[in-house]
């Protein structure tokens, strides 16, 4: 009997030549599968599926994560407000974890000795999976054909086309990667450092002019409704903002960045859903949180961030961290106003029960009731204190010039 | 022979008023002074001299300190990236600070024993004057008429008529303050949280449309030419870059955040300048840097601009961080790219010497020549390791469901 | 009908001359409170009562709220093995804030208008009082005799025989302040920065010579036994650790720290149940943790430990780093050997069914199972990859002189 | 011609087997290098020399690092009062870093095309050496015989005698090793969690009873005397305070920490010098800088130390935090007074012209005369704010059970 290999797999040329070389080389019985994040749609999952089917698996397998993907991670990117160098929403970053996830889960769960996926020597995904899955499974060997076998395109079409495998393999202009939390988009501007790409490299096209408000609504951190339209699933509500900011081309962006490897890389992205959510966010904990609060969450969530780019979800200080993030969240309900406008949006302004501006106290730059002029003077002198030793002791030392 | 008091004198209804309460209800020889640091113009400064003289100050002293205040503020802000809240540039809290100094400098040349300032008790402002004056000056007095007697504009002006001082006191709608790195805007919005700024009540309009290209270049963190211009003075050359960028109407946000003492404040602001500044610079630093060398910058500027904000640039740790930030700038040398559109703008990509993107060993996503998949294999390896004994040893602790 | 005033009342000179002062003077009907945290014995307070009674005070009540402080502080600070400045246990810091806490709802219970009590006008208890009660409620007004008056001890004797009353006021050369933390020491040498406290100046002494072995079992970072006696009640385990350590005069420094309002401070304290417990969890940790969680751990405890300190325990930010905290323990369960000494202790080690250490897996220098040489080589390789880009990139500036 | 190779040689068995494999078996010229970071006697380094051109090796040189290592990196352990884990002076790992950078540099001059060392596969030691060469030298190749052919020690000596080489090569049952900045002891004890090493393990033994004082004065954060005697070399001051600290036992303890390739490690250590110089130095920062000064220090002297003991020496942001730290230390000019006994000692005071605490303003605890009591009231009813209007917008949130 043979032993069994699931295939991280998804319709592209390398998983392909993965099923056949797993198969025909190594012997081994092929279970291929696609754990969707929500950036599949079903009729794209089944062409998947007929894909791995044509190219002879033993099962082919979708696996839905999008609800354990939101609810696990990309829930803790929204209280956090992450944005990778305040720039990118570390959408395939994230989505790459929980496929791991499910990939690691089902080999288990049919007692597979081999898992193996497409990732190449030179990017992030060869880690996120291989790190995933030691750390999960370490009984489980990976198998990583294109990696080893650093084949050309080439040759891996020839290949196929001897084992009778003839599709039309030509490589889009842009690699285009799409999930719930963003799209990433690879091509040849994203490979020099001076270039960004043409409006035409991105997948959603700019559909409206004029502009529209929207309406956020935010309970405890998480997303109720939308324009006054009340979502069950924080995931459908994602999905009905993203559908409006991409017809306004909103969240365009590249990103350079470290690598796990150590190199830069640097990748367009497109995330309407995900920069509108993140600065309402924001604006609404501006708000809502203490100023230590805000510092302490954007300490936490930075390294959330970092710690989730370089494949290291799992590491318990994870769910310490998302201990306090959640708990930050407490106050953090009440509704957004955003206006969108072509390529662009503005966050308005918020209306919540927990504003800690209007407070019925002192009004920023009016008159007060809550203190004096004289309890400012004697706040700042108090203030004063050390820097008035440090000036007494050390003489000289503060004077700018 | 009457004492002397140091006026910080703006020209408006509130320190005019302090003019003649300081001469005639105090009995104090009135010198009045106003700091400029690049938000006045010649005329407006010329403006401001004849009002004081015509309300009968002793002297009127005009202290430019656009350098003083670029070289020992502003440069540290780009060096750091500082947006306050990720949105706001300090724009007026940094040129506070440096006009207190400059005013408590002058107090102490010619002798004053009091140093006098139109703020009220419910802003920023009066702790920034305040424990500047006291940390520098212990033995010079502070009065401040506007806060301790709290009177009504109305108040004001009934004072000033009776003194035989007529103008026109009418408040503009919304109140401006210009600075070198921007201009914030109040109004009856900036009250609420709900509302933002109409486009007309910010200063610059939108007079351009379609798309332009800018190139600004720096050598090691400061900007040294834009557009292939070059600028002996990074001073100018900001200047130069808020024209191009105030013609886009770039640059305008609004800022919620803590106020010294307490009280959460909200306020409109355009910055055209320093926006693009920012973000070019963040863009080069991007790909000559390490890793830990943003994370550690990024701490510490986000502190440095928070006691920037807080009136605490004296304290001795500022010094010692930019001793950090400087030494960072060794390699933040080269060009970046931009695209200015109506109301936003693109950094489009960097070339430098030391970007470290192209380093001729491998690059993302593609084959390379530095390591092989076998390397990447050993790394993974290792930095499972610590997970791989937590999770044998907490058995099924790291399952996520 | 008069109004009530609730004093927290001590037994000391200064609060005596406040009961007559509140009540004489200001026409008060005066409660007073003492709350205690673990540092009074039951004839103690007692005898805090007779005096109170004596005095005339309308009640006195005696207040209970050691668990309340081991449950919402002390066990806080032992997840975050809190020394401010690496050497103090923040003994009376915390000891106030649940004092405070206890007094201010005690007044809002029997309805007083006034709450009193008699810290001075240059230490950090006043901020701790009046900080918490003006949060907690602002209705109540705070009413600080000895602050306002400034009155020397002579003048307050003499007051209080004018009234009648007549005590030994002696002043002790050394003024003691004991909790169930800690107990703090100050006397003549602390107000030098050159001279530590003589041995005399310490309540224990040392009773002991040779050695004695200690194991301290944590569960979830809570003692759970001591030398194998188990106890309900972490606080009693805390009181027999400190019965043993006082023996051995254990647990002595001297901290010299930033007061809230500016100054330098400096204290003597003995601690020996704090410091042992502190470095044997801190020990535990070592064994139980990642790195990364160590590393959070230690940052958010730092600043929890200064907010404590500073009067801000009822920030919300603390909250959110309890709930981290107390995530992080989850492991943090197994016994530590402890060697105590004259003056001195050492922790031996620990045995923890959680120890990251006897994995199974390769041992500290020890050839090992779970990886080769060569993974090791490849972890270098790909380690080493950004710094050798930088190298290549800028030639030479990694050379060390 | 045969081809160069560096080898890092100590005299042991490890090193001692790899010049004989180098030389016969891969068949190339043998040059032996041994870099002196304080721990050699002359007499222990012509001893190493000795041995080594008794197995043959075409040239033996010895580096003396000790100057080097302490200006570019103890000093800054120093000024940052770094202890890893607040436990461990980072004693071996830093010393190997410079062992490391001596060896390229010497492999470079004299046209090396490989460099060996006598790592294991299970420890930090092997990470250090491999990453400072291959960043430094990506050129030359690194030959570790130990750590790829996996020997018993019995093989090696095996191997040894065939090619004519006896010696005793008894194993210690303690590895020492000896730096400048501590000494290092591995033994059965530290191999397991729960022991500590015997009195007996540690090269120095107690020879001394009684006390004795010691006076140890910095000059911006450098050690200039001990005791009075000016030293013109730190490196010296060093040497004298350990002298003195090793006949007292000071500074033995156990440290359990993370190892680069993500297992725990355990060794125990004493360090008298270290120990003394840090508390001293420490003490006098408590005194001479501000609260946010001691704040930011010790974050970037944590990570500086990590960065240290995880072979990230060459990190530009190294040097950016030496920057930092160097200027940290403008008024760390004092002396410390300390008290040494056996197996213990006490810091007992600073005196320094830089004392915040003795400034002639308000000192703690004692009547003042910068600010009256009103200003403490001001101060809190201001720093009350935010939590105040926190309570009166989110109810009942502060209350603590």
């Amino acid at each position: 009997m043979k032993e069994k290999v699931v295939l991280a797999y998804s319709g592209g040329l390398d998983t392909s030549f993965c099923v056949k070389y797993l198969s025909i080389e190594k012997g081994l019985e092929v279970y291929s599968a696609i754990a969707n994040t929500g950036g599949f749609s079903t009729e794209e999952l089944k062409n998947v599926e007929e894909k791995a089917y044509q190219l002879g698996v033993a099962k082919h397998a979708t696996i839905d994560v999008t609800d354990v993907y939101y609810r696990n991670c990309i829930r803790y990117m929204i209280y956090g407000n992450i944005l990778k160098n305040n720039t990118y929403p570390l959408s395939v970053s994230s989505e790459r974890i929980f496929q791991a996830l499910a990939i690691v889960k089902y080999a288990r769960e049919i007692g597979a000795k081999y898992i193996a996926h497409g990732s190449t020597g030179a990017g992030n995904d060869q880690v996120r999976f291989d790190l995933t899955f030691q750390i999960l499974a370490p009984e489980i060997q990976i198998i990583t054909p294109i990696r080893d076998l650093t084949l050309s395109r080439d040759e891996e079409i020839e290949y196929l086309k001897k084992q009778g495998v003839e599709r039309d393999w030509t490589k889009m202009a842009y690699s285009i990667n799409k999930g719930l939390w963003g799209t990433s988009v690879g091509g040849k501007e994203t490979l020099t450092s001076h270039m960004s790409l043409p409006d035409a490299a991105y997948p959603s096209q700019l559909q409206a002019d004029g502009e529209e408000d929207m309406t956020i609504e935010f309970v405890k951190g998480e997303i109720k409704s939308v324009n006054g339209k009340v979502f069950a699933n924080p995931v459908e509500a994602i999905q009905a903002i993203e559908a409006i900011g991409n017809r306004y081309a909103i969240g365009r962006d590249t990103h350079v960045g470290d690598t796990i490897i150590g190199i830069k890389g640097r990748v367009g992205f497109e995330a309407a859903a995900p920069l509108m959510i993140l600065k309402a966010h924001h604006t609404l904990e501006k708000h809502t949180l203490t100023k230590w609060q805000m510092y302490w969450k954007e300490q936490l969530a930075n390294w959330y961030g970092m710690l989730l780019h370089e494949a290291q979800y799992l590491e318990p200080v994870m769910r310490d961290i998302e201990k306090f993030m959640e708990h930050s969240q407490e106050n953090v309900t009440g509704k957004v106003f955003l206006k969108l406008r072509p390529y662009r949006f503005e966050v308005c302004g918020i209306e919540s029960a927990h504003d800690l501006m209007k407070s019925g106290f002192g009004d920023y730059g009016e008159v007060n009731k809550a203190w004096s002029g004289d309890d400012v003077k004697g706040f700042t002198t108090i203030l004063a204190n050390q820097l008035k030793i440090f000036n007494h002791v050390n003489k000289g030392q503060l004077d700018i010039e």
